[in-house]
């Protein structure tokens, strides 16, 4: 069991830190503290707004030399960087992490490993640095295939109306719940942060485009392989002005039979771009044409996070999910994941 | 003025020596001769099944010695090896092109650059090696942004049935052609053929994921400040098992106005795969779908590469294709690329 102390610093809070809040909501017991010297004091939930939610009881402090005390293990990046390079107050934290003797563990694009000072700094101290979005060296070439997955696995995907609308939490309560009953049930992790909450995966949108769909398969054969249920991570949307390309390589790489649409209740645009999103009948009717085009899987159901909404608020939007798509809706989180699991189930 | 050997061995034939094929057809000048032992002492032209068509007068040789007589100055690596890994044979031939004073061009996966052997010897005999699948450090981690075209620019794209059918042909044709009526004109590559063929452009399919829209974004921006119409190469199909996601990264990228259909007369399967290509008129709606998912632009005509049939029968498969989109279609290698760039014309 790893004992990790997450690096959030300026960012604790939903959107920024999903990485966080991922680790603290599924692995909290391995989760001994958080650094955001803008919350020191606090504890985790608290920060996140959320005091009975995801880092209930675990404290947050101001930096790497305040950590130590829970004595941590691993420092995990949790958070990225605005414009993509290291700024230099978290290299500082990095390298006091590194001469405590803790290993590191970042989902960057830029490879902290490759970063001569970090990487030399590790060696003498004698700990790891696990980049976590560098694609696996027998993956990381492999052209798609046309491989079949195991007679009698359920491969389940999911579709985003955007980034950040919450696939991973859905594939990972899917999972546990199919587990709780009694299921064979694997989480395949497509993303850093699922890959770290799950200790396998691979980083899709790290791949070089033309190997995506071909590690992708892999993948999903391996788990397969192992399980009944396949529970393969969304990445983006189909309607993403930037990742639209990550979205079509994992669904048709994956090759589900089964789709669940998930989308946050009350945002009506891409995140960062003037892309309205259309209504879920619409986004439903082109992630099960794009799939078409290799392999039809049906929509079976919505996962609608209903986090900024008022509690009737939320059952109202989930009635009107409902009744606009003709689907099942559930809000996995908030209300339980038990219709999903439900509406998968009656289509095997 | 470069003076380029191009090393086919074994594979100088219309299927497998793509790369070759392009640049003794479009820059056919600075093509001084063709190495394969088994077709040594033929023209490049014969060599290939078409005594007038492109490599007409090249001489195809043995081996890297020689080919000194003909005093290239490039050896450009013209084919792909079989499983990605550079054949043993190969790299005894770019050394002793090395040796003997030659630059390298590579469009492969696995850059000779990096190679420690080659790249010692390369920094011996003061040579260079271009690897043109090594994407521009400025482009390689650029997020696709919302940047507009410079107004009264026309960004046309090219969409396919398949891998190889012919879309960066009709680009550079088309290029071509808008240049002979005195437009001003630019052909945008994508693939490492068409930056080899142009000088610049980038390798779509090598950028990571999450980036390709970004880096196809910043290329066309740039073509069409310089340029009224803009020409960007496409790459894969959107049914393609392996490469779709490039193909969508582009067409979202690239955020064309206008689209060109191409296809191969008589190819019914996605080459190496178990997959059939529908009717061109259901191909077209996949991709005036895709495309509208951000930004809407019609397909308005086809370009239909018949090398494979008789005179007679490609006029008949024109005819059909036309009759069953409604579009104008054309063969611009054999048949003229005007009724293409009027088709063009006609939607401005």
């Amino acid at each position: 069991m790893r004992r990790i102390a997450i690096l959030a610093e300026g960012k604790l809070n939903p959107q920024d830190a999903k990485t966080a809040v991922g680790i603290l909501r599924y692995r909290p017991e391995a989760a001994v503290a958080v650094i955001d010297s803008t919350h020191a004091g606090s504890d985790a939930a608290a920060a996140l707004g959320d005091p009975s939610g995801p880092g209930a009881g675990v404290p947050v402090v101001s930096d790497v030399a305040a950590v130590l005390p829970y004595q941590p293990d691993t420092l995990l990046i949790g958070i990225a960087p605005i414009g993509g390079r290291l700024p230099d107050a978290w290299r500082a934290q990095i390298l006091a992490a590194i001469a405590a003797g803790l290993d590191i563990a970042s989902g960057l694009h830029h490879f902290l490993g490759d970063d001569p000072e970090l990487a030399s700094a590790a060696e003498r101290a004698g700990v790891r640095i696990w980049d976590v979005r560098r694609p696996d060296d027998a993956l990381a070439l492999r052209i798609r295939e046309d491989q079949a997955h195991r007679p009698g696995s359920h491969i389940v995907h999911f579709c985003g109306t955007d980034c950040n609308v919450g696939k991973m939490t859905v594939a990972v309560e899917l999972d546990r719940e199919a587990r709780r009953r009694g299921l064979s049930s694997g989480f395949a992790a497509t993303g850093q942060t699922g890959i770290m909450i799950s200790g396998e995966g691979i980083p899709a949108d790290r791949f070089i485009s033309d190997f995506l769909a071909g590690g992708v398969e892999a993948l999903v054969v391996d788990f397969a392989s192992r399980y009944d249920w396949v529970f393969v991570e969304g990445q983006g949307s189909l309607i993403h002005p930037a990742y639209s390309a990550v979205t079509l390589g994992l669904l048709h790489g994956a090759a589900p039979d089964l789709l669940i649409l998930c989308h946050e209740a009350g945002r009506a645009h891409i995140r960062g771009y003037d892309v309205a999103i259309p209504a879920l009948s619409v986004v439903r009717q082109m992630y099960e044409t794009a799939a078409a085009w290799l392999k039809p899987a049906p929509i079976v159901a919505v996962a609608l996070n209903t986090r900024l909404l008022n509690e009737a608020s939320a059952h109202r939007a989930l009635a009107d999910a409902a009744r606009e798509t003709g689907l099942p809706v559930a809000d996995p989180v908030r209300f339980g994941t038990g219709p999903l699991l439900d509406a998968l189930l009656a289509h095997t």
